[in-house]
């Protein structure tokens, strides 16, 4: 039975998506300013939907093929339930199409918030804040429709209500349409992360540094390019990045509800199913009325925008925690205010992280701007220093989430460390507290591209100092609340693994099942497959630190990180110097467009960085499914999960890495352009510029890339874990 | 009873000693060259030795306190046994030494060098290997020395030899002196690679980036304390360093052999103990016929320099596989074969790894040639492309060690993996075996910085350019050697590493048997804690990967390889920055320096460097000593193997990707230099400085501090496990 506390997710997802189109009305109803502006977002939103349908071409394909593997283990081989196809691709296409509807809306709001910013700084942040805030709806509103929906269906037509494990099989089964979400997301985030840095580092290459034109400057051909990047990979990347995020914690955490409460059986099973998604229902919902609260004055300083910004995140932020209390004990949920514990645990840790992040990568404190008095002695300490604080950054989020694990995983527990079902269950539950709020705190990192691309928008059309002064604030913001969004991702990314190699396992239990193995061998007892404790299944695979396999698998685990790091950062690499040849060739035939007087060819340069994302997305996403399909059949279900061990611990602590060491650079160059250590075309000004690019890679395409590797390479397990069990190696 | 051939370890100690003694006496009595020779010689020297002198001050108060606190733990809160102190001091006393010795040899060596390839090319190659063969052959000779007598004197009186366990315990008594190498090895590592680069980075940022001066001009007042830096640094510190690793490496596999053969006892316990020290000395009495073998001609091309190196220690390698298969076989080893095979597989990885680390950083192949290549466009895109290079040129040393493992493992266990005990020591002696040639190995290693001091002694000294021709041809060897030598170095770390974990597991057991812990309840079964087996153990402990304080202990040990790296980068930032003034001080202040009239104050440089050194190592090395510990204390036995897995997982990664990197920028450096892409003084040249100088920490210092880390510490946890058994908190 349904308890009705279930539909706050389909409402939720209802009134995200309505406001979201609310929102996009208002916004379309504003006038783009000058004809001049006009025609440069036309430009943009071209070059983008020209991305984005190419990349979808690309991702269909594989869709496709993947759709038709798991047919044939589903219908073949009979290692998967038949439903895995299907769900898989619902997956993926919610969230494409997440990523479409926030692209478009900001593709549409860049000149509009230029326009709005003429008029007033308050009517500029309302604007972008409700354009970001379309993308944070629908994600958070297709992720619960698509979850609601699924198990709605699921739960009427599949597997048979009287069937034992019914619950334990529906939301394994939802784990897959994960998968399609993590597909999606990787190729979304990999090759838009690769666009937009190619355009950026080839524009800067050559704009900045040789031809000593200022950034986003008309006469620079790769400048459109570099416009349409903000859109296909801050935008469209990151919403299918967090769509993934967020379905991730509450499918996983709903599998683990329903091995966890499966002896109790029931309600109780059925609400710690529900749980999650009701969580996210009214997350959403506070959202959505959080959003209300943000507004300014004219003449506000950057202090008291981003003040304005944090009330509507803190009020959702804060009712959630009293509300959860309420519904949670509602549900009459065993140990209700143990799972709230964790939830508020979730939530704090995001905020913390969140905090540490913005310490290590704002110009107001120490580390960004020690960096940048680097500056003085040259490009190389920049660099070395920009490295190390990004190094020793890693130190205060890892600690905060291991906190989180372990006091989440006590308080679901009721105090008890043999109690994993339930501890697991916490540790699920805390990821989704700090992704609760997911509408709103992505509207604040929505809003940042669409602040930057009104800014680009404002220079290119030549418009007043007052105005672009205007977007400049608005902008400046953006990277805060970016960093605080980052800071989310990780944290809940990381939660979000650790809840799916448990995910695993009992996917693993399955597939025995499946394959007619119904009792294993633990110390010397024949143990129902069924009824094995967790422990116990551990024991009968040998999932110990002592057995090679498992080493070996985290070895591999933790070399996937970095290796995939080193393909996308390549990828810019190569992709950026053919931008630079690009932009090289048409100053040196066309010498009118230094000049002012020839318009350069826009539009070849975001062909190019069209190209050259799609042809270097693929070698990273391929190793990224293949190699935990191939560890599986070589290694078995111990090299599984030292893999998804090692790429978890190591791939956490490599991406905050790279996102803080990028952050930092890019704001120590902002110090340096707000006049401090000779201000811009300073020496100084030079070595934080280099800094920033080799920033660019760093936290906009490998370092974002890794919180989906991590969690694709567990889906994946996931969903091979049946053949997994049937063939292996060793 | 001992095996008679177990006299082969202090054999080959006593052999690698004399040797080494009359290769240092044949070095002394050659001539220095010219005055000046002589006096750029007994700069670097006395800076070198001055260094010395400070670093082991700082380390002896912190032996003190260590002694203090395990004599403390041994016979006030008997956790551990009355022999760990002295042990411990012995260790890193034997380590210390070994360094001295070979930097004495070293600073001796660069002016006779020089002088010699006044002579000729073979006599500069000759005189360069045999001074860096002291290195080895100390750093062997001492070890084994050290490893005989040690298990001599606790063979003879120590535990009453008619208990149960004794070698056990006696072996694992002896790991503890690997802690007092591994204490020593971190300091000298770090200090030394702070010391090194500071003065490196700082003597380019101003000298050849400012000023446009040379490298190793005497007008730059840095450039002696750049000198003193490749002795501190990149001899005593590598001494250290291997010593370590050497230590390490047989000391765990013998602790391993004692458990693996306890069932059988007897003397296939005996001679598997003794197994890892013959095959060592067998390797040593090798090396010292293989270093005779390197010999060239006048006019040899850098090829067949190589040739002439790789002839040694091709022939020691290859001689060792042979000789080994009959000893262990006379031995009497159950499975001689299989444990051959081991060590076999050991040998072979490591060769691959070093080929492969050659690959990746010398610009005879595309990798290399390519991060150059990105020097046309620019600063920006030669960092972009060394990471990206260095990142992905850790999949095959990963691919490599993982194979290595699980072949090792099977070998050794009768290709089962259920017999834990017997395959770990199959990986203990795979390491041994990449490590049994040691010491040609590191002759190769240690002749690269004496050829570079030979080098910057001719330019300092105004050598005629044949012979500063003929020693670049001798450094550029060094490049090549010291990738090799590195591969075997961190290779060789992660199977000593997996190893330890074993031994850590089997010092649990001792601790708590000492703590009267007789029976341990598993899975609902009492067993004697004496006779558990691994898996048991691992059941009992909850070491499995379900368990949180096994990933949060994994997150934690993940972040500390990051947190050091980048507590020592910023290390080498801030010291390398104060060096910068120091040198720009004295330019403004004395302006007859640049003009050649005055001379600088080097010695100054050299004190800011020792001060800078001995300041910023400290906390690092805390941080490396400390965490396990109280890893140890709040979350138990699994969350200190997880800490261990997770700091070996993502440490050895990094190192790779840091070494890698760092060899990577430096050749592609010395590509431009060669005359490629417009040679020394181009823009090319000037982007690819800005690479080498942002890879000097990386190879030089962070990079190789974490093979240490990685080992420390396990060894930290190893000493501390009756302390973590006894006490903890979760």
């Amino acid at each position: 039975m349904l308890n009705p506390w279930f539909w706050l997710a389909p409402a939720g997802s209802v009134l995200a998506l309505v406001v979201a189109w609310i929102f996009y009305r208002n916004m379309m109803a504003q006038d783009e300013g000058t004809p001049r502006m006009a025609a440069i977002a036309l430009a943009v939103r071209k070059g983008a939907m020209a991305y984005l349908r190419q990349q979808y071409r690309v991702v269909t394909v594989i869709f496709i093929c993947l759709t038709v593997l798991f047919a044939f283990m589903a219908y073949v081989l009979k290692v998967q339930n038949g439903w895995v196809p299907f769900a898989f691709i619902t997956g993926g296409f919610f969230s494409g199409l997440a990523g479409f509807f926030g692209m478009k809306t900001a593709t549409y709001a860049s000149a509009r918030t230029a326009n709005a910013a003429r008029q007033s700084l308050d009517r500029g942040l309302k604007l972008a804040f409700r354009s970001g805030a379309v993308m944070g709806l629908v994600v958070v509103g297709l992720a619960l429709l698509d979850i609601s929906g699924w198990f709605l269906i699921l739960n009427r037509f599949y597997p048979p209500s009287d069937h034992p494990n019914s619950l334990v099989i529906i939301t394994t089964t939802m784990l897959t349409f994960g998968m399609g979400a993590s597909t999606q997301a990787l190729f979304a985030r990999v090759g838009g992360g690769i666009f937009t840095k190619a355009a950026d580092v080839g524009a800067d290459l050559v704009g900045k540094v040789e031809a000593g034109i200022p950034e986003d400057d008309p006469r620079n051909p790769a400048t459109i390019a570099d416009n349409v990047g903000d859109n296909v990979g801050d935008v469209a990347g990151m919403g299918a990045d967090l769509y993934e995020s967020y379905c991730g914690a509450i499918l996983a955490t709903a599998a683990l509800g329903a091995t966890a409460f499966q002896a109790a059986g029931g309600a109780a099973q059925m609400n710690s199913v529900l749980a999650p998604m009701i969580i996210a229902g009214m997350g959403t919902i506070l959202s959505v009325i959080g959003m209300l609260l943000v507004s300014t004055k004219e003449g506000a300083t950057q202090k008291q925008l981003l003040g304005s910004l944090a009330r509507g995140v803190n009020f959702s932020s804060a009712l959630i925690t009293v509300v959860s209390a309420v519904v949670l004990n509602l549900l009459g949920l065993p140990n209700a205010w143990g799972i709230w514990g964790a939830l508020v645990t979730g939530l704090a840790v995001g905020i913390v992280i969140g905090k540490s992040t913005e310490y290590y990568t704002s110009h107001g404190y120490r580390p960004t701007v020690s960096i940048a008095e680097q500056a003085k002695t040259g490009p190389a300490p920049v660099i070395i220093s920009g490295l190390g604080t990004g190094l020793i950054s890693t130190a205060i989020p890892v600690v905060m989430v291991s906190i989180g694990t372990i006091l989440s995983f006590l308080f679901a527990s009721g105090f008890s460390f043999g109690n994993l079902p339930m501890g697991l269950y916490g540790i699920g539950i805390a990821a989704v507290g700090m992704l609760s709020t997911l509408g709103i705190t992505l509207a604040t990192d929505a809003y940042g591209p669409i602040a930057d691309n009104a800014g680009g928008n404002a220079q290119m059309a030549g418009l007043e100092k007052e105005v672009r002064e205007r977007t400049d604030t608005l902008d400046a913001l953006g990277n805060t609340t970016a960093a605080t969004g980052k800071g989310f991702a990780i944290g809940s990314a990381a939660l979000t693994a650790l809840a799916l190699l448990a995910s695993y396992l009992e996917e693993v239990r399955i597939g025995m099942e499946r394959a007619g193995i119904t009792i294993v061998e633990i110390g010397g007892r024949s143990v129902a497959t069924a009824s094995a404790t967790l422990q116990e299944l551990m024991t009968h695979f040998d999932v110990h630190l002592m057995n090679p396999l498992v080493l070996v698998g985290a070895f591999i685990g933790s070399m996937m990180a970095f290796l995939f790091c080193g393909l996308t950062m390549q990828a810019v690499g190569r992709a950026a110097g053919r931008m630079v040849e690009e932009v090289r060739r048409q100053f040196s035939e066309k010498p009118g467009i230094i000049e002012g007087r020839d318009e350069p060819d826009y539009a070849r340069c975001v062909a190019i960085s069209t190209r050259g994302a799609q042809r270097e997305m693929i070698l990273p996403a391929a190793l990224a499914i293949l190699v935990p399909v191939v560890t599986g059949i070589v290694l078995g279900v111990g090299g599984v999960m030292g893999l998804l061990l090692g790429g978890v611990a190591s791939g956490f602590v490599l991406a905050i890495f790279l996102a803080n060491s990028g952050g930092a650079w890019d704001n120590a160059k902002k110090y340096v352009e707000e006049g401090n250590l000779g201000g811009k075309g300073s020496e100084a000004h030079k070595a934080t510029v280099i800094g920033d690019t080799v920033g660019d890679p760093f936290k906009d395409t490998s370092g974002p890339s890794l919180n989906i590797l991590i969690k694709l390479m567990s889906m994946v397990s996931i969903v091979m874990a049946g053949l997994t069990v049937t063939f292996h190696l060793l």
